[in-house]
C-alpha cells in the first residue's frame, strides 16, 4: 500500500472538515453562543494538521483497490474524531467516547443519539451534529473528488468503496464531473426543501437543520420529541416526501435533467423501491387505523414512518414502538432494505435485494426445468456472475458482523428486542430500534464496549463493509 | 408430471404408516388402555386406502426431478393428516388442527408441542408421538427405498428430496444399499441409546421413548418438565452424548465401520460441527456459571443445551429462557445453524456454513488482490460453482420463508421475542424457542392460522425448502 499518498490523502479530509468547521462558528456568532470558539480551536489545529499532511510528497500517486477501501475507512473514522471535540472540549457532551458516538452517528447519516436532552446543547452544537448527517449523505471522498483535482485515474476505487450500491453509478466518463453533479443535484433538493419548509412556516434554523438531516436520511432532531414537535401535516408530508426522494438513486434525477424521464422510470430499482414502500404503507395504515382518530391520521403516521424508516432516516412523528406487532415487523424487514443505491439511504440496499431475488427465481426455475436457459435481467441488461456472487458474500459478511455485533452488545445483558434491534439500527443506520432504544428512547444506557461496537457497525453500514472490513484484516497491514 | 406414479408412491407411504401404526396399538394392549383402538382403525383404513393406490397401474415410472419434490412433499403431509387422525378420534386432543401441528412436529422432529399437559395422554399415545419423531428422522421414503424394489432408476429424485444438506451423500452407487445401511446404522445407534439408558435405571417405556425422540432429534418428551425429569447426570449425559452423535453426518459412521476412521476424521463438517458445537458449551458454561452451585453443574447444562439446540432435538433439562442475553443468544444462533448435513437434525446444516463462510473468504482475497486464482476446498475436494449457486439460493428462499412467516405468525400480536423465535423454532426443527415458546411454554396460544403457518414451516424446513416450495408454485399444476 502507497501510505504516503493515504497520509496525503486523509489531510484533505482534514482539511475539508476543518473549512465546513466555520459553518457552526458562524451559528455560534448569530446567535451570541460561547461555545462557537471550540469550533473555531478545533478547526485551526485542524487544518495545521491537514497542511502538513498534504505537504507531504508521496513517490507515487499510485491507488489499488486495497489502498481505495484503507483510505476511505481511516478517512471516516479521522472524521469522526475530529468531528466529536468541539462536543467534548464544550462540555455540552462530557464524555468523549459519547461525544464520538454522536459524531460517527452523524456522519454515518445513522441518527443514533445517546443525549437524553438533545434541547440543552448549543444552536451551533445542534447545527454542527445536523450538519454531519448532509456532509456524511452524499460522501466526504465523493466531495473531496469533486472540488479538490487530484491527478491519477485511480480515484475510481475511492468512489467505489464509498459510494453504495452493488455497482459504481458512474454517471458521466469523468469522475471530477460525475461528483460534481451528484454534488450539485444533493444541493439543489436540499434548497428546494428549506424553502418548501419556511413556505409552511418553519424558522429559519429549524429548517436548515431538518433538510440537512432529511437530505443525509440521518434523522438527528433539534427537538426532543423529533419531528412530533412541528404539528403540522403540511411539514411532516413534506418531510416524508423528501425522505423518499433522498432516498431514490440519484441516476434517476440526472435522467430528468437529461430530459429523458423515461429512461428513470424504466429503473427496476425505481419500481421496487416505490413498490415496496406503498406496499407497507398499506398494510400498516391498516393495522394501526385504530390507534387514530381519521384514517387520514393512520395513513400520515404511516406514510411518514414507513419512509423514515425504508430510507434509514430515522425522524419519528409517533412511536412506532407502541403499534401492533405486524407494524413493527414490517418495519424491522424494511430497516434491513434500506433504500436504492446510490441515495444517500443506508441498508443492504433495494437493488441488492431486487438482485438476489431474481438470481433465486431463476436458481429454482433450473432445477425444475434443468434444461432451460435463463439470465438476470435488471434494467433490461444482464447482470454477470461476478455482480451476482459480489452480491452474495456481502450478504455473508453483513450476516458476519450482525451475529458478532449482537453478541458483542448481548454482554451489557439488556432483553432481546433491544440488543438485537440497536445492532440492526446502527449496522442499517437508521437511527431508532425497538425496545429501550425505540423512538422514544436513546442510546445512553450502553457500555462502553457496546457504545464502541455500535460505532463501528454505523461505520461498517454506511462504508457497505468492505473498507473497514479490509482495514481490519491483519493480511492488509501486513509487510509484504 | 407423472401423477398416476405419485399417487402409487404416495399408496405406498401410507402401507408403512399403517403397519407402524400396529406398534402403538401393541402398546395399548399391554398397558390395558382402551386407546389402542384408534390406532387399528386408522391402520386398516390408511392401509385399504394405501392398497387402493398402489394398485393403481402407472403408465410409466419415470420420475424427473419436479416429480420427486411434489411426491415427498404430499407424502409428508398425508403422513401427517393420517397420524394425527387417533390423536383426535380418542380425544385426547380434541381439535384436528393441534392433532396435526403435534404429528407434523413429531415426524419433522421439531418437537414444538400445543399440549399444556403431556402426562395426561395415554401411553400408546405417547408412544406414538415420541414414534414419529424415530420414523421422521431418517426419512419415510428413504425406508420405502429400503424396503420395496421400486423399479427405475430414478428414485434418487426421492432421496435427493428427502435427504439433508446441499449434496446427496450417495454412500455406495446402489440407491436401495445405501438406503438400507443407513437404517442399519440408524436403528443400531438407537438401541445402543436404549441399553445404555435402562443400564441408568430408566423405565423400558421411557427409555424408548426417549431413543426415538433422540435418535431423530426431535425433542418430543413424555413429561411434562422434559429431561429434568431424569434427575441423574448419567442419564442427561448419555442423552446430550446422542444428541451430538445422531447430528453427525452418517456418512462418518459408515466410514468407521469401513475401518477408515481417518477418512471419517477428515471430514470438514465434523470438524466445524465439534468446534462449534465446543466453542458454545465454554462460553455457555462460562455465563451461566453464577446461576449454578457448582461449576460442574453448570457445565452439566450447558453441554446438553447446546447438545439438543444444536443438533435442533429440544430437549431441556434446564430453562434456558431465563439464562443471560448472551447465552439465549449463542443459542438462537446455533439454532439457525443447526446439525451436519445426512444427519437426522435441521437447521441450514453446517455443511452450507461452511461452504458460505470458505466462499465468501475466497471472493474478499479476489477483492484485495484481484489477480489471484483460488478455490473452495470442502474434504479436500473443491466444491464447484453450482452448489455455492444453490447454497445461496438456499438460503435466500430460507430468509424469504423466515420473512413471511413472521410477518403472518405476528398478527397474533404477541411480543416480538415469541413472534420471532416460534418462526425460527419451528422452521429449523428444534421445538422450543424463547418467550412464550420457550423452553417451559408451549405453541397452545397461537391462532389457527399462525398453527398452520408453523406447521408449514416445519415441512419446509425438514424437507429444506425446495419440496415445499415446488408444491406451492402454480407452474407446477398448469398443464402443459
Amino acid at each position: 500500500m502507497n501510505k504516503r499518498y493515504i497520509i496525503n490523502l486523509l489531510g484533505y479530509i482534514l482539511l475539508i472538515e476543518a473549512a465546513f468547521m466555520l459553518l457552526p462558528v458562524a451559528v455560534g456568532l448569530y446567535y451570541h453562543e460561547q461555545s462557537w470558539i471550540y469550533f473555531l480551536c478545533t478547526a485551526v489545529i485542524g487544518a495545521a494538521v491537514g497542511i502538513l499532511m498534504v505537504l507531504t510528497r508521496p513517490n507515487s500517486r499510485a491507488l489499488f483497490a486495497k489502498g481505495g477501501f484503507v483510505t476511505v475507512a481511516l478517512g471516516w473514522i479521522l472524521m469522526s474524531l475530529v468531528g466529536a471535540i468541539p462536543f467534548t472540549m464544550s462540555g455540552q457532551i462530557p464524555s468523549y467516547l459519547d461525544a464520538v458516538f454522536e459524531t460517527v452517528s452523524g456522519f454515518t447519516t445513522t441518527g443514533a443519539s445517546i443525549l437524553t436532552n438533545i434541547e440543552a446543547l448549543d444552536r451551533c452544537m445542534l447545527f454542527w451534529r445536523s450538519f454531519t448527517h448532509w456532509l456524511g449523505g452524499m460522501g466526504v471522498l465523493v466531495f473531496m473528488l469533486a472540488v479538490i483535482p487530484l491527478a491519477g485515474g485511480q480515484t475510481i476505487h475511492l468512489l467505489r468503496a464509498e459510494s453504495p450500491g452493488p455497482t459504481v453509478s458512474k454517471i458521466v466518463p469523468k469522475m471530477r464531473t460525475s461528483s460534481s453533479i451528484l454534488y450539485g443535484i444533493y444541493l439543489g433538493l436540499t434548497i428546494l426543501e428549506i424553502l418548501l419548509l419556511r413556505l409552511g412556516g418553519m424558522p429559519m434554523f429549524d429548517s436548515l437543520c431538518n433538510a440537512f438531516g432529511t437530505a443525509g436520511t440521518g434523522g438527528f432532531s433539534i427537538w426532543n420529541n423529533s419531528m412530533a414537535h412541528y404539528n403540522s401535516y403540511y411539514l411532516q408530508g413534506v418531510v416524508t416526501v423528501f425522505m423518499a426522494l433522498f432516498g431514490l438513486n440519484f441516476t434517476v434525477y440526472f435522467y430528468f435533467l437529461l430530459r429523458k424521464p423515461m429512461m428513470a422510470l424504466k429503473n427496476t430499482e425505481l419500481r421496487w423501491y416505490l413498490g415496496l414502500m406503498l406496499g407497507a404503507i398499506a398494510i400498516i395504515t391498516f393495522n394501526i387505523r385504530g390507534l387514530f382518530p381519521t384514517l387520514f391520521d393512520a395513513f400520515h403516521h404511516a406514510a411518514f414512518t414507513t419512509s423514515s424508516v425504508m430510507t434509514t432516516t430515522g425522524y419519528c412523528t409517533a412511536d412506532f414502538n407502541t403499534w401492533p406487532e405486524l407494524s413493527r415487523l414490517v418495519l424491522v424487514f424494511l430497516m434491513f432494505i434500506g433504500a436504492c443505491a446510490g441515495s444517500t439511504g443506508g441498508g443492504i440496499k433495494v437493488s441488492r435485494i431486487v438482485i438476489m431475488v431474481k438470481s433465486t427465481i431463476q436458481e429454482v426455475r433450473k432445477l425444475v426445468h434443468p434444461r432451460s436457459v435463463t439470465v438476470v435481467l435488471v434494467d433490461g441488461k444482464r447482470v454477470t456472475d461476478e455482480t451476482v456472487r459480489g452480491v452474495h458474500s456481502y450478504m455473508m459478511i453483513y450476516i458476519l458482523v450482525t451475529v458478532l455485533s449482537i453478541l458483542l452488545v448481548s454482554l451489557d445483558n439488556f432483553d432481546f428486542t433491544t440488543t438485537v434491534t440497536s445492532v440492526i439500527a446502527t449496522l442499517n443506520n437508521i437511527g431508532p430500534g425497538l425496545g429501550l432504544v425505540g423512538a422514544t428512547g436513546n442510546y445512553a444506557g450502553f457500555s462502553a464496549m457496546s457504545k464502541i461496537v455500535l460505532s463501528l457497525d454505523m461505520l461498517f453500514g454506511r462504508l457497505e463493509l468492505f473498507p473497514m472490513l479490509i482495514l481490519m484484516l491483519p493480511s492488509t497491514w501486513r509487510r509484504n
